[in-house]
């Protein structure tokens, strides 16, 4: 799955990936009116308004990006309905060409990692009938269980052609905490371990020059990010923290390898929500939503293009 | 909550949890084929069989246990339906008195967190409507994003009066590969550092004697459940890994404080899937499961109240 990314990604010259995460507050206001009409208030709306949202967010940049991300959380928030709505939204990016990264943050041990890397990345057969849950192509997962809770989902990218992207050093202010903690008879930072690990798990999941194994790096850290790069030279790393949590392009170069390739940076509210910010808000209301998405993605590849890849 | 869950322990005398864990090989044939005679093949079928069979179970056990404990993985396995069937669990439990530990190990950072807390442990408004999107009383949380990913479930408990435990040191075998790294300016493995963490956020929840903060240990680690027993006196420890992964009622002791109070000890495999297993299999077939599953808790409880709690 890795190499379509990759294809995908060298097709639109595109080293970028929208988070759908719609927090109702970023949801325009009509659109809930409208789903409260139609389905009354409650969580049905919610679902209904956050997959009308989406719809209208990739419309406007599925022919600009490779890939979308939706925050599984933002739907799970709504219960059943909001799932729904997430499922919903995975098939409708996928009819729209796009590789979905199901932001899952997933992680179990044996049969339990299994059962969610089934959900999220393979098939279920029950009697003659097979079916994919959530359907996505990719999946963040949490290392903190080990080998035991990443291998099931190796397993499961295996069979059926996806890929994962595992945590390692996240672009939150307190995820040194436990991540930076000097640990291990040579003294180096535990995300560091976590890097080597993937670079490790990476190997039994090879598709082409890269690995269906991948990593999470924060565009907030760097230095650490330079250092993680050159750990796992056949991962992909995954990089939020784009714009709205204060990453600049300058510092997305050390995630990228010298092919120009390896590194995919995420932005959600920066795109999603951008009628509702500078330089945007001035010029679209919250009807022009989409359009404000397309000036921000379009924005973003020139900054990432010229300041992180180095094109003139 | 917490004080609501040692009433409950403390009236039935019984430190156990009951792990809903309906994987499908543990579903008697006779309950799925009957789903597909009514839904056809398909999530929808796998759905219902499991709900019936989580029916089962609780009707042959709510008398004799405080709580229990679905495993969200394998509702998802089975996509949105799946996902129902945990909700209508959930209510079930509810509905016969039981006190639900949702093991949803979900972690992120800010915003996203919160979105986990509400929809596991919170309400959700859309308009004048509020909404218990999945309801359960407990939920487990992955620490690895540190203090900004379990603070917003903390944040949420407080309102709403619910709980969390903290994934510390995991049952698995490879939960040492991160989880024991020595770290720190004292040279402690990472657990305890984890341990210490929660011990300071369950200061921001206490209620009564105990926090609504609680920690995850692996019976199969007794030697460290000591340790970050001593550690976090006032949270009570979920205890899986009792039974079909190895751990001896012996072996809890140390879990516990000596006010009698402080763990909860889960068995998933060894209650549900009791009819397939000796000492059980020879006397009940799979329409018995439920008979079963009561007669592996009356052992479970009579295991742990001699052996891990000293009654004669």
């Amino acid at each position: 799955m890795i190499s379509r990314l990759i294809d995908e990604i060298t097709k639109k010259n595109a080293p970028v990936v929208v988070g759908l995460d719609p927090n109702l507050s970023f949801v325009p206001g009509f659109l809930l009116e409208e789903a409260v009409r139609e389905k009354g208030e409650g969580l049905e709306a919610a679902a209904s308004a956050v997959l009308s949202f989406n719809k209208g967010i990739v419309d406007a940049v599925y022919d600009l990006i490779p890939a979308v991300k939706p925050q599984i959380a933002m739907y799970e928030q709504f219960g059943i309905p909001g799932l729904r709505a997430y499922r919903q939204t995975v098939e409708y990016c996928h009819e729209k060409g796009l590789i979905v990264i199901g932001d899952v943050k997933r992680g179990d041990i044996g049969s339990t990692s299994e059962a969610y890397a089934r959900a999220h990345l393979g098939e279920m057969k029950v009697g003659g009938s097979v079916t994919r849950p959530f359907d996505e192509d990719f999946a963040t997962v949490n290392p903190y269980l080990g080998s035991d809770g990443v291998k099931p989902f190796i397993k499961v990218c295996n069979e059926c052609d996806r890929g994962i992207f595992v945590l390692v050093k996240t672009s939150n202010p307190s995820s040194g905490e436990f991540q930076d903690q000097i640990a291990g008879s040579e003294g180096r930072p535990l995300y560091e371990l976590v890097a080597d690990k993937v670079r490790e798990w990476g190997l039994d999941s090879m598709d082409g020059s890269y690995s269906n194994v991948g990593a999470v790096v924060g565009a907030t850290y760097p230095e650490q990010g330079a250092a993680v790069r050159a750990l796992m030279p056949h991962s992909f790393i995954l990089v939020p923290g784009y714009g709205a949590q204060g990453g600049k392009a300058e510092d997305l170069k050390v995630f990228f390898n010298k092919d120009g390739l390896g590194a995919i940076v995420n932005s959600s509210r920066g795109i999603i929500a951008a009628y509702t910010k500078e330089p945007y808000s001035g010029r679209f209301d919250e009807r022009a939503y989409a359009d404000a998405a397309r000036e921000a993605v379009l924005d973003m590849l020139r900054d990432i293009r010229e300041n992180a890849l180095g094109e003139k």
